[in-house]
This record gives structure tokens, C-alpha cells and sequence, in this order.
């Protein structure tokens, strides 16, 4: 299972944390292994700034994943690369929001990466990345 | 908790259950119930294909429930007095879809409910219903 | 056979007469038995303004209607839920309507009912309905 | 005279008193009541979450009412069949609003209501209704 | 009473007919020329794929004709001369469609001609022309 | 209180009196100022075909008027510096039409005023004017 | 000089003479003739329903004519073709209608063949035509 | 008759005289009185860069002109008031501009003035004047 | 193989040769002849300013062609009826542009024919066509 | 060099100057004038809520100045006029902003001006001014 | 000669081989590299997922190549930085799908690079670039 | 103090000089670091064709920079992930541009960054850093 976070959510946990709260990106990132780990799935993640680096990792989990769970940033609205790169994969792939997107800004209402995901989590703060790994687990289960 | 069905979800499990699976509304709801009663809260759920009668049920929430899960069916995209009502009860509100209704139609990708919706999940067919109730519980409990 | 009216449909005969006519609702639906009858078809008709109840009329008649003639009156133009509930049903479904309404305000040339039609059939007056009957009888008989 | 309040209107004065006021809707009408009485006019209210009832109630009002006033709350954006019921009384019909919703959201910067009514008041809120009323009572008196 | 058949309606029958059917334009022009003599009307028909054609016959239809029945195909959605020569007669005319054109690419869901028409036909196949031509003949008699 | 009259409103009962009416601006102004003396109010009205004219009033009404009708005329869709003349007063904004402007051309649908306004009134002919400034009056009574 | 009527101008004189009056094409081109006789210029008209007929006529325009004065009726606004035809000939081009296209239905608002015009003439009947020679005739004394 | 030239047209003839022709606004003026003298018809021309004052000027012509050429300059597509002045005063309108407005940038393309014009002619700089004015003494005469 | 010239295209070589280049039709033609004649497929080319005999020929294709080669010039943005012809042959088509028509005029970008290609050239000049001749080869080699 | 106030902004200073702060129009002036006197540049201001009078003295400036700053305030997003009169002036335009308009209403987001202009400057307040200008001079410098 | 590939391609030959083919890009660029060998060109090619990486190699492809041949991915739809260093480069580029990107999403339909490239290829799959390759190095002979 | 330059920037003084003039990148960061050397603030700059890198930059910034000045380049208009960036650091942002973007293509005239900068300067040539920078030290002094 690969969970891809895009650009400038390294800054979880020190940014706003009124707002986005304290949990750091490696802290969910912990959790997120820990639930996996009880399914008996194992998780990897990665975050990157450079939309080329994460198409890179996500070409990569072709041979090893299971299912891709991502929350694209700001390259949701922007990216054919990126949904092009998901779709490649021919894996199950869960878009996962921290804020609901689509109660923000016109150009946040558009994600050019829904129209191949099996399914979309948003506006839970951390707890969306836990409910969208469950989703995708299920998926699997589900197969 | 009030749980929500909008017009046509009555047929769960009965229509086309090669797409849609063979898990009826009831099944759904029986299990929605367990799960809330796992968490000590109270879960009623309500199905209409008539609008004014899912408002008349959102209204009423205001006396007793802590939160609401709305699967607004086809109303998502078309009913300002739905979303009225939801946001009326000042209560937090999930959105739930089976499908990953991003991925559909044109007339399909706008929801009038997502803007005042705490938060949103679809795709995973009547797992998105347990998913969105763990995280307005998650919610709820974070208070 | 279901025929469906939509709303206002009901004021037929008695509204603005030098214009739609003095033909009531009733006299349509008596031609539209007689009509089917011939045939050797059964037909029911129903007329409500509410759209949950033309939604409950139309999934019910998936246990018994071999086709469905449905004028959705102002319907048309705004309800996703009622397209949801024609296209569950499986059935042939002919849309009717009594004016042109490609010739009338902008508001009323999209339909959302259109997209899941068979055939479509407007402009002819009480005359459409019967035409449109025609019209689903052959196919069905083509089957 | 016919009043008709459309759906979530009937929260008026228990919800968000801070904004809406504490005025109810049953206030307002005896208010109006009491207006049209002056005026020596026979004056009915009617509230409803359902579309369908509203235009039911619209429909009977062509056998006794001289006017309407309507605030179709939610509806104003989306029922073409609420505007297609008021024409069809060929009654005149003034438009209520309690907000100025010309400077809220972009969705309600549409009325489907306002092309087929004599009149539209609205930001002022209680006093819409009877600011509204007077125009229309004006209106009638001038025939 | 004139059939005009736009471009590609020769190849009815030879194109597709797994999808169009096997029924030739010949035969449909056969079938009407017969329904329209038992209605004591005599018919011609004229296909061509110009415009230029179409338009000469349309307006050669003045001198003799009571009504045109209309299938424009592809020049629906792109001819406003076709329009302006079928308005110019004078005449009622019905468009008619072999297939249901608003359920297909965005760029057929607006017909030029449909702002002219009297009545509006399309879906039934073959049966299109019948039934429009049963709707014109009404018309015609209503007079 | 400031009464301002936009564009071409001096011609109110010279222009088309079938229409309009015989009421004259003179004969409204009149009214209006007696309106505004019984609840014990100073009222001044001022009318120009100039926008700077108009602004010019506007923004000395800062330091005398308690509260703003405007009929912007033809500048009411195209005007963002009337629009923020009156914002800048910081008064009490309401906007008046002699006609329905939303069932007008669609050029008249877009109002720059209504954004800033507190309250709308439209279709009551010279009725508006008397209609907008007791709404104006009760909210300033409100205060 | 080539003056070319498009699609249904040859209807001109016969078509509902009270609102286009009883002027027919040959005494509009009879005049056109004698107008630039009067100028030394020789004149030939042409009128096709063949938007391809009309393109060759122009494409030999080359070899003779000074300029094109053109009424492209219904292919005005669909015709790109007759757009780089005229374009082509790198001749100067008059644009002339009858009525004012201006203030008809939306779709006639956008002319293709006014962005390679040098002038545009329109809303005075046959008299566009003697205008529209007059300004071309202008236009080419002056170079 | 009533000449009105818009915002910068006092200009003419000073500014880029390699583009506008060195015709100054003066020569056309005296022009267009020797060619209504010639038609028997008293003509005076008003130019201001202040739309107010154009009002002005139209508002007045209703008691003295018999029509309005008017070159409305940049106010051509932004001015809705001056397009009121020009309907108000019943008069025959002719639009006129010395280039080919349909030919430059995108908010060129829509004039507001011509939905209301009796013609309109373009692209022959100063000489549009001329051949405007024939059109409308044409139009005077022909009643 | 059928090679399909639209309007305008005959005057290659003597329209504009310091833009164009000074090559013809006939030597276009003359190559494409050779080219397929070296690859043992027989080339016919056709070229009509016609819309309806361009349609004529394409139809006539399908009893004896293996592919299109097409340029359709200015109908390429507006013919729904040539991309009917073109796709009821069923035979593979390569659209062919001598100009990059995506950077020219915005009504250049959309191309009606484009939907229903299998290979699309544009920019190379005259070269356009070989290109486009040769992968149409390479496409039937490749079956 | 003139700079050129728009409408509303004589109010500056007086305003809401816990936003746009204390500063005055003429305290604004008084500093532009020093700083063009140190560049050894003559500096007039003008300021006006007319439209008309803005053009005016832009016209003016043609004879004088050797450059435009200009501040159009709400003029900016409506004013075809004003900007083809900065444009006929030949001269270079510095368009400066107090605010940052692009971060406001939409329909603040373009500017009629900006198409002309060799400079933009916003967001700064008062400063854009001072800023505004030293771009102009040093672009006057460097010719 | 530089070839770029833009993000994914680096996947042909192992992605969806029943759809895109068995041809990797090692195989692509071999032959292409012989192609521009044999017409004696030097060619090197460069494939990234990061943006940033291609615009590198295209900024430093000024110092050594005389054409570029690029199929930019995804990119084609959303960089502007890439078109920008395309341009900056002053060499002609040709752009190159595999598919006909022109019929597949809408968001695919409209390409940032074709505005500035000197030609287009797309539909023919890896024969796309030997085609384009022969395209460009044609022009090259040209000049 | 950051300064950001977005891709292709690094070819100023190279590319293009007739146009962009031949000031380098590099003796723009010198006079940079000279003006905010005097003002007694630290200045580094940074440039990259590569986005990712770009953020990571702009995420440093947060721990030493009091403000940043950016010329994002083609990123300016399709990059939300830098937005986010220059958002997150909490810092003041001063948006730059070598020309005036408002006057190029269609796809220049929206910037993302515009909504969460404090100023925006455009148009100057080298000079525009100059002046950005001033206003960001105005800025930063006033506070």
C-alpha cells in the first residue's frame, strides 16, 4: 500500500496548528502504518513537493503495492501527470482531503484525480487519511 | 444520530445488485445502528423519495440528534431547501455516496450539500455509509 | 403500462383553454386506456404535483409496467432524482410533452430526463401523448 | 389573498434568533392577517417543506384568492414547477424575500419566481411580508 | 405534403444495421407515401446531402405543399439557413430524429430547426417518421 | 435620507404614460418627502443623467442623511463606481425599480447595487418608491 | 463588382411582403447595376441556396471584380468557408443585411464574416444594399 | 435631426491621422448639415466625452429631431442608460461607427445600443456618417 | 485510398504563394498518387467547394477505398454532416491541416472531424499531406 | 505628467481609515508633485467622480505631459471610454491601485486598462502611488 | 535534434500493451536516432516526470539542436512554464501525441504547446514521432 | 528577505535582448541585495525551472525571511501548490512580472498567486524588481 503526499504537506502539524491541529505528517504516517500492519498489509509512504518525484514513487508502487492511497495538495486541481501516473498503475487508488475541498475556493472544486479514484475521503482533518486506508481495505478485502 | 436516504436508495439491493451488490437499505441500516450503539450514541435512519418529507425528518433532528449523515441521492445536485434544512439544524453534517459521483455525468459533479458539509465520502459502495458515520463519530468525540 | 403526469399537468382543460386546448387530463387518459387496451396492454395513469410521489408511482411500476410514458412537466428541466427513478426501473421509458419546448425559454431546453429516453415526442399538444403511446407500443412489440 | 412559505420557513424565530429575529412565522401571518383585514381582504397562509403541497395549495388558490405572496425559500433557485403553478393561477404574484438575496451566495443570485411576478421585496426581513403585501394590495386596489 | 431527408439518410439500411436496421429510406418513403394517401394527402420526399438541394425543395414547397416533415441529420445542429427556409414557407413543420438526439454528443442537444417546429420527433427509429407524419396529418386536420 | 433617481427618470410621466403612468418624478419626489416628514424625517431627492452628478450627492449625503433609496436606472448593471459611492457612506442602501428588472432582458439581470444594498424592491411602478422608503424607515426605526 | 445574395434572399418580394416589403431581388439587383453603371463600375449579382455555389462565384470574382458587396443570409453566422473565400480574394468586402441582425435571436448575433469585412451595413431593408455599393464604391475611390 | 458623437471622437482628425483618415469632426459635422439641408431636414451635432451630457442632449431631442445618428464611441458596449435615452425618445435610431467594431477585441463585439437601432453601419470612417444618414433620411422618407 | 480537399483548397499555389508556397493542388494530388502508387494502393483525390458533393464522394468511398485522407478546411469547425459521412464509412481517416489551425483564431480550434479520426496532421505545408498519407499506410499495414 | 484620480477617491483619508488609513488625497498629491519636482518633471493631479471629466483632462494632457499614472478606482472594470482615451494620448500609463483587486469581487478581477497599459502597480496603499510613479519616470529615463 | 517525452512515457511498451502496443520508448528513440542519422542529423532524446527537468534540457537544447520534437504527457493540457521554454528556445518545435488527444476528455482537448508549435502529430501511435521527426526535419531542409 | 524566480528566468539577458533587454538574472539579484543590503535587511534569492523546488524554498523561508518577493513566470497561472507555498509561510508575498501579463494571451490574465499577495507589480522590465522590492520594504516598515 503506498500513500502519496503532495506538495506542502510536510508542513502538517507546524502550520496553523489552530487550524490543521498538532498531528505532524509522521505521526499520521505512524498510525497509517500501524492500521495497515493489523490488516496485514504492508504500507510505505512518501511525500514530496515535486510533482515529478511522486509520479516517480507512484510508477514505482506498479510492482509492489496493492492499492494507493493520496492526497494530491494543491496538484488535485492542477495535475494531468499526476492522474495520469495513478492511472497507470492499474491499482485502487483513494483521493483523501484534510480539508472538504469543495467548500472552499472555485478552483479547489475541480480534482482533476476523482474522475479515476475508486473512491474519495474529505474534511476529516487526519482522521480523513485512516477512513480513506479503511475504505481501500475493505476494497481489497472486498476482491 | 439521523441518517438520511434521499429518492431511490430504497431500491438498494434490489436494482441491479451486479453494480450495485445485494446489500439491501435495511441490511445498511441495521448495521449503521450496531455501529453507533458500539459508540453509546442513538442512530435513526430515514429514507423519502419525497423532499419535503427529508426536510421534515432533518427538522426534527434538531431535538435529539448530535449529527447527521445524509446520502442525498439525486437531490444532491439540485435542492437548496435541502441544504437549507441541514444547515438550519447547526448540526455537523456528513455526506455519504456509493459511487464516486465525480466520476459521473457532468450534472453530477456539483454537490449543493458539500458546502456545508463537515465532510465527504464516496465510492465505496455501502461501505461509504460506515466509514462516513466513523468519522462524524471521530468528529463528535473530538469535541 | 405506467403514463406518468408531472406537475400542473392536473389543470389541463381548465387552464388558459384558448391555448392548451379543452381537452382534460381525464379525457387524455381515457384515450391513452383505450388506446393500450387495444393493443392489449394495461395502462394506469397517475398525476401528482409532488415529485416523491411520481418517484414512488414510477419504482413501483418496475413489478408490473412493461414501459413507462412520463411528461415531467416543470420536472424536466431540474430533477436528477425522477431520471434516477426512470432509469431503475429498466424499462422503456418515452418522454412526452404537449408544447415545443425547444422553442420556449432557455430554462426549459435541457432535460434531464432526455439522456435516458428512448424516444422523446413534443409539440403536438394532447395529440403527443398519444403519439408517444404509438410510439413505445412498436418498440416494445419490436422486442 | 394567499400567502405560501416554502420549506424551512416554518424555523422561523427558533432558528439563529441573533440573525433572523425572534419573530415567528405564525406572528407574521396574524400580522398579515390583520394587514389584509384593514383592507377589507380575505388573507390564508400556508407553509410546507413540500413542493408539491405548495403547488397544491397555489392551484385551489385560483378559485377564491385575488393575489399571491410567495416566499419559496429554497425553492425560488430551483422549481420550475412552483413558477409554472403560480402563471397558471394567472394571479398576480409578489416575490418575498427576508434576506437581500441578490448578495449572498452565487446560487441564489438566480429566482425562476421572479419572471412571472409583478413584484419582488427583499433584505427586509419580517417586514418584507408586509411591505409585500401593501405593494400587492396597491396593486390590486389600482385595477 | 414534402419529406426532406438531410445528408447520410441515403445510406439507411446499408450503414449499420445492426444499429439503424435493415430498413431502407426507399421503404420508409414507401410506408409514408402510403399512410399519407389513406389521409387523402399526396406526399413527395427529396433526400440530398447539400444543404443547397434541401433548401431549393423547402422553398419549392410553398407552391404545392401543406406541411413538411423534416429529418435534417446532421445540418440540425449547424444550419440556420436550413431554418430560415423552412420559416419562410409558412408552413407547420415537424422534426423528426431516427435516434434520440439529446442522449448523445453535447454538440447534437441543440437543434436549430426545433425553434421553428411545430412538433418534434426522435428515437423510435424508423417509426419517427411514421409517427411524426401521424402528428402533422392531426395538426393539418385541426385547422 | 437621500433620494436618488438615475438616468432618463426625469421623463417619469412624459415617457410612454400608457406604460409608465402619468406620475411625474416632481409628483413622487412630493410624496416621498411627505412620507418621510410624518415619521418625523428629512428627506432630499436629486436626480442627474450623470454618474458623477449622482456620486457627487452621495458622498456628500455622509454628512446629513441617515439612510439611502436609490433608483440607479440603466446604471444599476453597469456602475461599480456608483456602487461604491454608496458603500463608502456607510448608510442604510435601498434599491428600487419602477419595473420587474429580473423579468426583463438579460442585461437587466445583474445588479451592481444589490450586493451593498440592505434591501430590493422592483415592479410596483411609482408604488416602489413609497414601498422602498418605508422599508428603509422601519429599519432605521429598528435601530 | 460582385454583389452575392446567400441561402432564401431569392425569396425576396414573395415572402411575407409586409414585413419585408414588395421589392424583389432583380429590381434590387436592377438598381445595384445602375448604381455602379453610374460609376463607370460594371456589376453582377448572384444568388445561390448552395453555400458551395456561392464560394466558386466568389473564388472567380478574382479575376474580375474590385470588390464584393455580400449577403450571406443564414450562412452568416456558420460559415467559415465562405469566411476564407472572401477572405481569398483579397478583395475589399461589404457585409450587408436587411434587418439589424443585432437585435434578433442570439444566435445571430456573431457574425463570421464581419471579422474580414471592411464594412457592415445593416437594418435598412433593400436599401442596405444601395448603401452598403456606396460605401464600397467610396472605399475603392479612395485608394 | 440629431447628431451625437460619443467620448474621444472630438479627436478626429488629430489623433493618428495615418489610421483615422485627417478629416477632423468639424469637416463631418458641416458635411452631414449640407447633406439634410439638401433633404430639407434641419440637422445639429453634439459631441461630449460625459455620457450625462449625450443624455441630455437625446432627452431633448424629443421635442425638435425626427431621428438620432449617433456614434456612441466607447460607450457603445458599456452603456445601458444612453441605450434608455435613445429607445425613450421613440425616435429612429442609426448607429454609427467609423471602424469595423466587429473586427477588433472581444469586448468590442456587443454593442448595447444596436438592440434598439433601426440600422447600423460600420467600417467606412468618416464616411459612415454620411452613408448613416442617407439610411435614415431613406427610413423618414419611406414613412 | 480517397483524399478529400475542402473548400478554398483549389486555389493552393495561386492564393497568397509568399504564405502558401507556390505548389498546386494538382502537384499535391500528383505526389499523393505516386506515394500510394510506390506503396501498391490505389489514390483517387477529390476537391469540391460543395459541402454536399464532398459528403457525395466520401459515401462512394466505402465501396471502394481503404482510408481517407482529408483535409476539410473551413468545414472542418462546422460540419456535423461531413463527420457523419466520414464516420459511417467505417474506413480508418486521417485528418490533415496545412496550418496549425490550434494557433489561429479560437473558432479554428475545435474541429468537428477530429472526434472520429484516427490520426490528425497540421502545420507542415503541403507536407501535411504526406505525412498524413503515410501514416494512414502504416495503419493499414499495421491491421 | 498627470495623475488621474477616479471616482470616490477624493473620500480617501476620511474613509474608513482604520483600512485605508489617514492618509489624504492631497497629502497623496503634495508627495507625488515633490517626487516628480526631484526627477525634474512638472507633476498636475486631477481627481473627479465624472467620467466625462477624466477624459477631458487626459485629452489635455496630449499637449503637456510627458506621461499617466492613473488610479481609474471603480471606472477601471467599466470604462471602455477612459481607456481608449489613455490610449489616444500616445502617452506611457502607469495604472496604480491602493488595493490589490485581483484578491477581491470578481468582478474586480479584470481591467479594461491593463490591455494598454505599460505598468501595473497594486496592493501597496498610498505607496502604490509613489511607487507607480518612479516606474513611470524611470521608464520616461530610460527612452 | 532534441526529442523530449514527457511524464509516463517512460511506461510504453509495459503499460496496457493491448492498447498502447509492445514498442518501448528505448525502442522509439532508437529509431529514431536512426532516422535522424540517416538524413544526417545528430539526435539525442530525454525522458522526466519532473517538469522542471524538461525544461532544463530544452533551455540548454539552444546551444546544440536545431529542432525539438516533444509529446509533452500530460503537460500538454496544464504547463505554461513548458510552452514558455519551448518558445524561449527560438528553434521550431513539433508537437507529437500517441493517441488523438483531440478525441478523448474534454480537459485533453485544448493544448497550451500547439499555440506555438510549428506543427502537430497525434493518433498514429509510436509512429507518431517518426512521423512528426519527418515533419521536422523536412522543414529544416527548407529553410 | 526571499526572492523566487520562477522557470525560464534564468534566461534574461540571453534570450531575447532586443526585447528583454540585456540585464542577467544575476546582476538583478546584485542590485537586489545592494537595496536591501541599504535598508539593512538580509536578501537571498533563489531560481529554479523545477516547481517542487521552488516550494521547498519558499517552505525555508518561514525560519529567517520577513517577506518575499516572487516572479512565479509561466507558473504564475497554473500552479496552486505554490500558492499553497507562499500561504503557508504566514510571510508577506509581492507578486512581480518582467511585462505587464494583463496584455498577453487570454491564458496570462488570471494569476493564483494575486489572491494571497499583499502587492502586485507588473510591466517595468528588471525594473518591476526594483520596485516590488520597495514596496515589500514599505511594507515591512509600516508594520
Amino acid at each position: 500500500m503506498l500513500v502519496v503526499h503532495g506538495p506542502n504537506l510536510n508542513l502538517l502539524g507546524a502550520r496553523e496548528p489552530e487550524i490543521y491541529g498538532r498531528t505532524t505528517l509522521a505521526e499520521i504516517d505512524g498510525a497509517l502504518v500501524d492500521q495497515a500492519s493489523n490488516a496485514g498489509v504492508e504500507l510505505r509512504s512518501f511525500q514530496s513537493n515535486h510533482e515529478g518525484a511522486l509520479i516517480d514513487q507512484i510508477q514505482e508502487a506498479r510492482s509492489w503495492a496493492s492499492g494507493i492511497l493520496v492526497n494530491p495538495g494543491g496538484l488535485t486541481h492542477t495535475s494531468v501527470a499526476l492522474r495520469d501516473a495513478l492511472a497507470a498503475t492499474g491499482l485502487p487508488v483513494v483521493e483523501v482531503h484534510l480539508s472538504n475541498v469543495y467548500a472552499r475556493e472555485d478552483f479547489r472544486q475541480h480534482s482533476l484525480v476523482s474522475g479515476i479514484a475508486a473512491g474519495v475521503v474529505g474534511g476529516f482533518g487526519p482522521e480523513s487519511y485512516r477512513i480513506g486506508l479503511e475504505g481501500l481495505l475493505t476494497r481489497l478485502r472486498a476482491r
